[in-house]
Order: structure tokens, then sequence, then C-alpha cells
């Protein structure tokens, strides 16, 4: 009985420092916190719809001028909200939970613009070349793939 | 060490069965299981600038015409994705995981989206009552939950 119950607490013990690192960098409010929620619903929208650009200019899917075209207009719009409702100062890295922005998005707001709006230009032009032909898709789609990662270089921090 | 060997086993098998129960209804794609994604992600950008509008209609944030605007539009554009892409056929409550879309989505798909379209013009109204006065915000507000509420109420399916 005396294992079993040393074994208990000591597991107990685990799980408060688990739920400790968890919830330690805390230290915003619901709105920012809800703020960061949403972007990353942002993200995950514009992540979706270049998989399905990026499946087809790759051959794992097939074309689908219909497809491709709804995929690019939602990849657009999920590029193009309103980022004063979406990036709240004091929601960086480290200072908000589960969260990659890097603190340059604030201290370098006008590089952070640029890039986004690369990809609010690349996403528009890929609306037009989705509905063209695979070829035009497949240009386009390398425009899409640099602004990305020209972003993701300069202001998303290393993984949690 | 008997005892300690026969509570590490009832553990493991404790997290098998959670593990199970977890994954148990994952029947769908890759990409069905991603649009499931996306269409939350899509959902948190509804919540989260319903929600800002929301706190200043009730008072619990002070009413600012640039803020509200800002929510409204973004709101708008949450509500406005071509739906083809995020309602992706098989990926209702109970066939894909973390879900609650019923499958009266697809059985009933003018009425799912006569509902969604409530929404996106609810939505685009309050653009312009946004940026006029908190008594003109707080009349869209009423319409705007009313779309989502009549919409919840018909498709989706109760919490997991």
């Amino acid at each position: 009985m005396k294992l079993i119950t040393k074994a208990a607490i000591t597991l107990g013990l685990s799980i408060a420092v688990v739920a400790t690192a968890a919830f330690s960098a805390s230290h915003v409010s619901k709105p920012q916190a809800d703020s960061v929620k949403a972007r990353q619903g942002q993200m995950q929208l514009i992540g979706y719809h270049t998989g399905i650009l990026g499946a087809m200019a790759k051959g794992e899917a097939e074309y689908d001028a219909a497809k491709a075209t709804s995929a690019a207009k939602n990849l657009n719009a999920a590029a193009s909200f309103d980022r004063a409702s979406l990036w709240l100062e004091g929601t960086e890295q480290g200072v908000a939970d589960d969260n990659r922005a890097k603190a340059e998005i604030w201290t370098d707001a006008a590089g952070f613009d640029a890039k986004f709006m690369a990809l609010q230009d690349a996403s528009a032009a890929m609306i037009d070349a989705a509905g063209t032909d695979l070829d035009s898709l497949k240009v386009a789609m390398g425009d899409i793939g640099k602004a990305c990662g020209a972003c993701h270089d300069d202001y998303r921090g290393p993984k949690n």
C-alpha cells in the first residue's frame, strides 16, 4: 500500500508540474488570449487553402479549376483580414501562451505589414491563375510559398 | 513490487482506452480532417469578432468606432468564405473527430446556405452600423446574434 501511495503522489506531482509549465506564460487579458486563438484560426485557414492548391501544384491531387478557384478566393480572404483586430500588442511568444508571434511584429510593424501584403498580392494573383490552367497555378504557387516563408522567417518564433 | 506493476498495467490500459476513445471517430481522410480544423478556424474568427462587437453592445467595452468597424469587416469576411472548400461531405459529427457539424448541413444544403447568408447580411449591415454610433451597433448586434443562434439551433450538434 505504501508503494502505491508513493507512486500516486509522484504521478500527482508530475501532473502538477506539467500544468504549471502549460500556463506559466499567461500574462495576458482575456481579449488578448482570444486574439491569439483568432489569428491561429486565420493561419489555419491560410494553411488549409494553401494546402489544397499546393497538392494540385505537386500533382498529389487532380487539377480542378473550380476547386482551385474556390481555394484561392478563400486564401485571399484569409490573408486580407484587418490586422488591427488580430495582432494585439502584448501577445508575443513568451508573453501569451501557445503562440509563435515574434516581438518584431510590433517593433517592426511596417516590415510585418509588407510581408503580409505580399501574401495578399500573391493570393489575389492566384484567383485568376487557379481558374486558368495547372501551369498558371504552379507559377502562382511559387509566389505564395515565398510569401509564407519570408514572413515566417522574420516574424515567427521557434516551436513551443 | 507486484502492486506497482499491477498499478502500472492498470494505468497503461486506462491510457489505451482514452486514446481509443479519442480517435474512434476518425473515419475520414486527411483533407477531410483538415477541413474540419479550417472551418473551426473560421468559427473562431466569427466568434472572436462577434465578441468584440458584443462587448461594446453590452457596455463591457468602450464604444470605439474604428475598432468596431475593423471587427465588423473581419466578421463579414469570416462569414463570407466560400463554403464549398470548407464543408466537405462526410465530415459530420460522429464521423469526423472533434466536430459538431450536423448531417443536415449536407442533407439540407439550401437551408444551411440560407442560415449562413443571414450572417453575411447581418455582418455586412454591421460594417456601416459599427462606424455610426453605439445605438446603431446595438441594433445590428441583435440581427447577428439571431443569425448565429438560428444556424446553431438547426445545424450544430451537442457538445462532444
